[in-house]
């Protein structure tokens, strides 16, 4: 049996303090000792699967031919099904729990061509309790397709259409504002929107911020190229390395200056001459302080 | 010399804050470019020699075969002795400080079959200060191990009867309770129990947990097979990948929830009908609030 | 064309949180397959260009032949420069932006023969921001060097002399000691220092610290072999696994005691008998507690 992949790129919510991870390298290298594993990171929140999903649809043009392995994994051990999706009519896999983890990022590549439930037995470890599937269930099942076992041979074929889905937000209009999410906050505290550039082309230089949670908040942000083209402690927009509009604090953090997490809510809103000024700090702009008081019932 | 090994597992207490991890890591390759390096983790808890040896013996049945480089070292530079031991009649090599760190993996794996100091210099690095043993001494060692060097070839034979041993806590029974001690937090707060599933089969569902540190509490857990098994907020009792007795909350931190640490003690008794209800809370059973009064004195 | 290398060095400020450091991973193994990543450190203190400069300089000695990649980039996407240096006539490269992230190291290993800025777009990544220059610039060059590109394919020369320099902090005398500036403190807290044990060794076995940073203190320390030479608690100073001299207290965190961080002031001055005393617990010496009372005038 011939190898037919020599990569596994590798993401979880498993942390590095614990021998999780190095387990399951071990246990891919004594199945498939030809293998690279490739770890994308190991630190999505414990449970995670929004953000280890769309962690992964942001890695995964990048990623090397071969296998993705990627466990965050709540349900692990009760009825979710443990799959392995073919993409590319087989020019790559995705082997995971079937919770949604792995959906953005098959959507990414051109979606599923095939799928199966990870049932054989002969392709897993035995295990004295059912809690450690990517050591048991998922890292076996990668090494063997990196090996060359056929799909099929995993387990019984699963509908491509009924594997769990994704969820995406998008965005919407509301007042004249685009009611955008913050996606993700990245560690240098740049916060991703789910905007499209194209969304906000025709706006001006200057953009308002509002929002909500934890309090109400609004601020003056001025579109730039690069995080450093702005001030010290200015508010920017930027159109980050995915393609997406990022709230960014220059050598600061957006996301502690405005108190923003990911899965929150912010509004964006055109500003005219008038209305920047109107905000009260709007000819400040880019340096404007946050407004604690309300500036609209919500 | 023929190269006898081409993997080198690797834990320590060294974090990824520093460049240690990478710095044994380029050592090991300057020494045997055909090895490849699988980190168990470095995140032991700076000198915590009890904790990373129980990680190392969680790991070390799924570990390829080669050598294991283990460094949790506080004594490095004194009199302590650095040692490499083989086990299996040279199947693999444990290479570390000898101060009970490797002993309790030594001992999943059969036990030692001989042992050397690591003392010739010539199979060293030298430096200027004798604080980094892990770049210095034990990764030139396990490097030239897996190169082909003898075992006898790095330093006089050491009685492996003399090597100094792990200490791993037993249970004992107490006024018809189970003295647990807890051995481990995991990232998720499972708090993994040095006890068997047998010591308690013939219990029933539910099991009072009880403890002293660092406030009195009682609460009552529900054995089940998954973590997602209980409802949320639920305390489990689950047989975890290891075969040992975990106690869990569901999408929840059981150490956080019950304010247990690794080394703390934890009461286990079996409650009839009864004295299920006698708890005060038996009847909701699963979803008890702790309890915040004594309820014995110590 | 035949590859050159099979090694490349990473060290940056990403973290692992996020999904940058397996991108960049995965971006050098497609271009490079033949090639090993070995990373040096990817926690450096988000933007600090400097502590980064330092791990980069403590670490270069012990790297293989090979490409440096080494991130730390707050300018990203603006005009400072990204370049390739060549050190040895070609025995190694370092790629990075032209920030003085690079200069201690390559000032380590002799200084640079060569060097050219990355502007070739046929060996970058096309991309829709300019905020990851890992992604798109570095890792590629880094990535064709291995592969045996010319450094002259990436771009223009520049004079060597027009880098960026580092800046390394020099000790100076000031009223009869010797002020010292903390360069790093690693992950037990040890506090490494800008002395070489040659500018204290006519000193004896007992050194006074003084520090006015966050409070004034002052401590009578130890001179000693190994961390574990001294009793728990006591302050040492101890020549370090790369000869300079490091404060330590056993089994503690020197930093947590004295409150020091990397780039703080402290004072070493050298005891006679009397003058030990004079302190008021240098006959404790050791053990001494801190003096919380300000002892001069700044």
């Amino acid at each position: 049996m011939p190898p037919r992949f020599d990569t596994i790129s590798f993401l979880s919510d498993y942390g590095t303090s614990d021998e999780f991870v190095g387990v399951v390298h071990s246990v891919i290298r004594s199945l498939a000792p030809h293998v690279t594993v490739v770890d994308i990171t190991h630190d999505v929140r414990p449970y995670d699967i929004k953000g280890g999903s769309l962690t992964l649809a942001r890695s995964v043009q990048y990623l090397c031919p071969g296998v993705v392995l990627a466990v965050v994994d709540p349900g692990v051990g009760t009825n979710r099904r443990a799959v392995a999706i073919e993409v590319g009519d087989g020019e790559s896999y995705l082997v995971g729990p079937d919770n949604g983890l792995l959906a953005p990022a098959v959507g990414m590549v051109g979606g599923a061509t095939a799928a199966v439930e990870l049932t054989a037995p002969e392709y897993q470890l035995p295990a004295p309790g059912a809690t450690f599937a990517g050591r048991d269930i998922f890292a076996p099942a990668a090494a063997h397709l990196c090996a060359g076992v056929p799909l099929d041979a995993l387990g019984p074929r699963v509908d491509p259409a009924e594997l769990v889905p994704g969820l995406v937000p998008l965005t919407r209009e509301e007042d004249g504002a685009l009611m955008t999410e913050v996606l993700w906050v990245d560690r240098y505290g740049n916060c991703q929107l789910n905007v499209d550039p194209d969304e906000i082309e025709a706006w001006g230089d200057r953009v308002q911020l509002r929002w909500t949670r934890p309090t109400e908040g609004v601020r003056t942000a001025r579109r730039a190229a690069a995080y450093d083209d702005l001030g010290p402690g200015q508010v920017g927009l930027v159109v980050d390395s995915y393609g997406l509009v990022s709230v960014t604090v220059t050598r600061g953090s957006a996301a502690e200056t405005l108190g923003l997490v990911a899965g929150d809510e912010l509004a964006l809103v055109p500003l005219a001459g008038d209305e920047e000024a109107a905000d009260g700090n709007g000819r400040a702009g880019v340096t404007s302080p946050v407004n604690l008081q309300p500036r609209r019932t919500p």
